[in-house]
C-alpha cells in the first residue's frame, strides 16, 4: 500500500512523474503550492495586482480560479459567452454558480452582442473553428481586461496543452509561434500581460484537483473541438509519457529554460500596430477580429440585399 | 488510374509527400537523382573523393552502396562482423555476395578479433547493446577508413532513421546531440568526414528502391533491437505524418536550416584531443571503445583468477 508522504496515511494518489504518494488532502495543498511556486519562478504576478482569469466551465480554468483566490489575489472571472447552443449555456451556469462560491465577480462577455456566435461565424469562416475561436477569445480578454482595469489575465493552460502544442510548432519549426509560447508574456504594445499558472500540472493532474475540491465543472468538450489536432498530439505527448514519465515536464521546462532564448535571439521581434479599424493591437492593418466583423457585415448585407420573396 | 509522371505509363509507386506518381523504372532513375542532389545540397562529397560505405546487409546502406557506384563514385564497402550468431552470418553473406555483383571492394572487421562479440559485450554492459553497438560501430568505421585511405565514411540513415532521433533529442532538448545532428560532419581532429546522402528519403522509399532493383538484403531486425526506443519514435513519427504527409521532411529540413544554426551558435564546441589508451580521438581521457575493452579485461581476469574447480 502506497502512503502519503506528508502524513503517512493512506495514499489516494499517485504522481508517475514525480513519484510521489498522497493523500487528498495533501495532494491539493501540493497543487496549490505548485501553482504558487510556477508564479514566483516566472515572476508571473504580485498580491496587488488585479488578475481576470479566462474562465469557460471546464476543470482547468475554474481549478484555477479557486488556486488563485485561495492563494490570496484579487481573481475575478471572465465567461465569454460563445452562443454555442447547450454547451455554452451549461457552463455559463457552471461559472455564475462557482463565482457565487467562491465570492468573487463574473464578468459576461456576450458573443451574440459583442460579434456574432461561433455557429454563425464558422459558417462563413473556412478555417477550423478553434483556430478563429482563438483569435476572439484571446481579443475579448485582453480588450475587457484593460476595460476593467485589470492588471494581468490568467488562463488555464495545463502542461498537456502547453506540450501538445510546443510539439506541434516544433515539428513545422515554426520559430514566431515558437518564441511567443511562454507561460508569461509580457504587457506590450496595447496588451495586458498575461500568464498560466497551471502550466507545470498535466492536465490528469488540475482533473484530480478539481474532484477533490468539489468543483463542478463542465466535462464535456466543446462540439467544434472534435477533430482539432490538438487532440491528435495529446494523444502522441501521453504515449511518450506513458512510455518514459517526466518526458513532458522536461520538454517543456528546457525548452523555456535553453531554447526559446536561443531562438528568440535569432528571430525578428513582431511589429505592432493598432488596427485601422478598432485600434487594438494587430501586426497586419486590420485585426483579425475586424476581419471576421467585415466578413459577417458582408454576408448581412447579402442577405438584406436579397428581393423581398413575398410579393 | 494514377500514371507515371514521366512516361504516362502505369505508375506502380505513388509518394505521398511528393505528390508523385511513377513507374518502377522512373522511380529508381528519380531515386538515384534525388541522392545525386541530396549529395549537392549539403556538399557531401565529389566525384574524386574515395568512399568507404559502411554495410550492414539491410536495404538502406546496399542501396545506398549501389546508388554511390551507379553515380559513379569510388565507393567499396566496409562490413562489421558483430558475431550476433545468424543473424550477422546471413548479413555478411549478403554483403560480400552483393559486392560481388557491382564488383567493389568488401572490408571485413572481425569484432571478435578486434574487441569481443556483441552478445559477450552486452553481458558485461547494462546499457541497451545500440548504445554501445553505435559507439563501436562509429570507431571502426572510422579507424579503418583512416587505415585504409578513404576520404569520407557514408552510412545508410534514412530519413526515418533521422526524425527518430531528432524527435527524440528535441524531447530532451539535448543540445549537444540536437548540434550533432546533420547529415555532413567534416573531417576534423582525427575524425574522417561522415556523411548521410539518404537522409531525405523515407525508409519505405529506400526498401522499394531496393526490391526493385532486385538487391538482396536481410529483412531481420537485429535481435538486440528489439526493444529500441528509436522504433518506438519512428512509430510516433509514423502516425503524424499519416496525419499529414510531408511532416517528416520538413521537421528535418527546417530543422537544419532554421534551427541547427541558430541552437549551434550558443552551445560550446566540444574540445576533442586523443584517448590515452588508443590514441583515437575523444572527449575524455579514454574513449568509450577503450572502457569496453577494460571492462572485458577485467571480466577475463576475475574468470582467470577463480580457483580450478578440478582437483
Amino acid at each position: 500500500m502506497r502512503r502519503c508522504v506528508k502524513c503517512k496515511e493512506k495514499a489516494s494518489i499517485y504522481l508517475p512523474h514525480h513519484r510521489l504518494s498522497l493523500c487528498s488532502q495533501h495532494y491539493v495543498e501540493w497543487f496549490e503550492e505548485r501553482v504558487q511556486r510556477t508564479i514566483k519562478q516566472f515572476g508571473m504576478m504580485e498580491k496587488r495586482d488585479r488578475v481576470l482569469v479566462a474562465v469557460s466551465g471546464g476543470k482547468d480554468s475554474l481549478s484555477l480560479w479557486q488556486v488563485l483566490h485561495r492563494l490570496g489575489y484579487e481573481a475575478d472571472g471572465l465567461y465569454i459567452d460563445l452562443g454555442i447552443g447547450d454547451y455554452s449555456a451549461k457552463s455559463k451556469e457552471l461559472c455564475k454558480k462557482f463565482s457565487e462560491r467562491i465570492g468573487r465577480k463574473l464578468h459576461i462577455v456576450d458573443l451574440s452582442q459583442e460579434l456574432s456566435t461561433i455557429p454563425q461565424i464558422k459558417q462563413l469562416d473556412s478555417r477550423p473553428a478553434c483556430s478563429f475561436c482563438g483569435s476572439i477569445k484571446r481579443y475579448y480578454m485582453n480588450l475587457y481586461a484593460k476595460k476593467l482595469g485589470y492588471t494581468v489575465v490568467a488562463t488555464g493552460h495545463n502542461l498537456d496543452d502547453e506540450t501538445a502544442v510546443l510539439l506541434s510548432n516544433v515539428l513545422s519549426w515554426n520559430l514566431q509561434y515558437l518564441e511567443r509560447q511562454t507561460p508569461l508574456l509580457e504587457e506590450k504594445d496595447g496588451f495586458v500581460r498575461k500568464v498560466k499558472p497551471l502550466c507545470l500540472l498535466t492536465e490528469r493532474e488540475t482533473a484530480l484537483y478539481a474532484v477533490v475540491t468539489n468543483i463542478d465543472y463542465i466535462e464535456e468538450e466543446c462540439p467544434f473541438a472534435e477533430n482539432a489536432t490538438s487532440i491528435d498530439y495529446k494523444k502522441i505527448m501521453a504515449q511518450i509519457e506513458e512510455k518514459s514519465p517526466g518526458t513532458k515536464l522536461r520538454f517543456y521546462l528546457e525548452f523555456l529554460r535553453k531554447v526559446r532564448p536561443a531562438l528568440s535571439s535569432g528571430t525578428q521581434p513582431v511589429t505592432l500596430k493598432p488596427c485601422s479599424v478598432c485600434g487594438e493591437p494587430t501586426v497586419g492593418e486590420i485585426c483579425s477580429l475586424c476581419r471576421i466583423r467585415r466578413k459577417l457585415s458582408v454576408k448581412t448585407q447579402n442577405i438584406t440585399e436579397l428581393p423581398d420573396p413575398s410579393p
